[in-house]
């Protein structure tokens, strides 16, 4: 049977991913993709795959791409309205949503709305919504398909158990590139480093939030919604090879685990065609050449991403986005070089700070709060 | 629902533990026991657990059992014909084979035939006879749930899974005690030597079997039958401290593994309650305190047990009986200090080169050929 996918961010890091992967499946078809702005890379897209809807964040680019494209029957659409269309499109059974950023939300939820499965990749719908999505989910029957690699792991470790008889989530962190760093050797740290990431190659924003264990934060986060397990019974592990993705305890003390080369299709493939497994090119676990898999607790003094994400998510309601936001603009500002690492922490620790917690926040309220914390970080850094 | 149990070999290692699962759940019932000779355990099982019927191989302490329980209602019955009834009763929907050896074989028949589900521990059967008893088990509908840890986690890593879309499995092995030495080193080893097993506690001829990688080809073997996999589709991994307990690696390059404690009772309770997990009390492992997993290939030139039961079950045919059949006697001849440790590998090299293989053995033919083995190892060994 074709399965009909449409791309929210096909331009990005999973996005080019996902068209490999939709490359080496014959019975796999686009039916729409979209970009921020990068309009040259996404025409290229539209030549390979024929999708009959293209959507372009940015109204100026949107036209310029219509004009190069009109040899071709592909509709281009801009703006929020555009992403919406994208992700409602009759033709479409799943979104796979790969873009970055809060803008993810309203396009995640049209789309569930219309009965779309999700091939969730964008943090932000359930670290900041996940208290809405995932009982909409559930009320129109649509599945959340993480395609993220610690979350596809527990995904597939729980894949025919009773999620009943789950005990704990152990998510496994490489502890990133300043794993077994302190705290006085993190504050001149430089742009460069902090960009090096032992193994897996993804974009500069995931990256830094690997640096400050930012990123298991929020995979901490949307682990509590995705499987509806609270923060008590999800352990992070580091595991610096990133060989073990994640595993999952059961009551009866059996743990699963699933491993791995670290390579984003097999989550993405997963994703797609779940819960089937198609063969996949590319390199495997050679237990002949192996020889360890080594564990660590996490630094949780030094790199306070992860137990600042494990607060917000606790104190739950608007915390989260906060804690999200803040930490977004602050990495940001890191990357422009504009402050230091430490200084990540710092902008979110002011940041919940200073926040009044909106319980059970709706989808406005969510973005108010987003916009309220940049608003605030642009004058708490302001020079 | 309350489950109904019978098991071939109450009195050994897997049979009592298979009594603490039971002891631990209330909605489990014990409908009958079975031993070889040890009938003062058997008698205190039987008082616990009420049976309905008890099944005494010798006949001689069938009849003293009889009368040292004939204040309870409990029937009891003897020899092979004791056993089978045992195989077949009314009440059982499982039946645990725990028995060691190739007696286990009929029994497991007439349960099959009865259409009862088998909880597989009795090594034999599906190595001498895998290629009658599982088409006879997928024709009568009933399910072979593995009892044996690697197996189990095996059969863990691939429920819910489709069986087309393994591409390998990968069965871990400790070593055993003798692991990291080499041949010469083996020719003087002593039986308390062998008998130290790294990470289980086990019967002695298993534990044997551990240090000669016999258990390890064995189990091999078996998987061959149970997961119907191909020998050039199983790959066995040396980890030393016992706590993957296996894994499956599918066609798009996902590793499944089940992890945990050296705990019997984790498989046998997954086989009784399969699909379903249940608390099981006992020790977890602990991710803060375990610092490394370590794999190793395995020394096929030294430890001969592995690389001639992949020889015997290419061979096929009546060959795996005979691999098994001189083994289980060398075995003895080495634990009454009769052979060598090394004597055990000539024994087996012998028998098989000297066997003429019967083509699609029935088990007539399989009996047969355990006997002449038998045979022929008492005179080869006769002083």
């Amino acid at each position: 049977m074709e399965k009909t996918i449409a791309i929210l961010g096909s331009t990005g890091s999973i996005g080019t991913q996902t068209l490999e992967v939709v490359r080496e499946n014959k019975d796999i078809r686009v039916a729409g993709l979209s970009a921020g702005s990068n309009i040259t890379l996404l025409e290229k897209q539209i030549r390979e795959f024929h999708p009959s809807l293209a959507a372009v964040w940015d109204e100026e680019q949107a036209k310029i791409l219509a004009g190069r494209v009109s040899d071709l029957e592909v509709k281009v659409v801009s703006g929020m309205d555009g992403l919406l269309e994208l992700a409602q499109m009759e033709e479409s059974q799943i979104l796979v949503t790969a873009i970055v950023g809060m803008i993810g939300i309203r396009p995640t939820i049209a789309a569930i709305q219309a009965g779309k499965d999700i091939a969730l990749a964008n943090k932000e719908t359930l670290v900041t919504a996940g208290h809405l999505i995932m009982p909409m989910a559930r009320e129109k029957g649509v599945q959340i398909l993480p395609v993220d690699s610690e979350h596809s792991a527990i995904f597939q470790a729980i894949h025919g158990e009773d999620k009943r008889e789950i005990h704990k989530l152990l998510i496994t962190a490489s502890g990133g590139p300043f794993r077994g760093k302190k705290r006085e050797d993190l504050e001149h740290v430089k742009v460069e480093d902090a960009l090096k990431h032992p193994n897996w190659a993804m974009g500069q924003k995931i990256t830094i939030d690997s640096a400050t264990l930012v990123n298991k934060g929020l995979e901490v986060m949307e682990a509590k919604w995705l499987f509806d397990v609270d923060l008590d019974h999800i352990q992070v592990v580091v595991q610096p090879k990133s060989i073990i993705h994640s595993m999952v305890e059961f009551v009866d003390g059996a743990v699963m685990a699933q491993l791995g080369t670290p390579d984003m299709k097999l989550p993405i493939q997963y994703a797609l065609y779940y819960p089937h497994r198609r063969y996949l090119p590319g390199e495997r676990l050679d237990f002949k050449t192996l020889t360890e898999i080594t564990f660590e607790e996490p630094d949780m003094e030094t790199f306070l991403g992860l137990p600042m994400a494990m607060e917000a998510s606790r104190r739950g309601g608007s915390m989260p986005t906060v804690f999200n936001a803040a930490n977004e603009r602050a990495v940001a500002k890191f990357l422009h070089g504009q402050i230091g690492f430490l200084d990540i922490y710092r902008s979110i620790r002011e940041a919940m700070d200073r926040h009044q917690v909106i319980e059970h926040p709706g989808l406005e309220e969510i973005l108010e709060t987003e916009a309220k914390t940049y608003e605030w970080m642009e004058s708490r850094w302001s020079v």
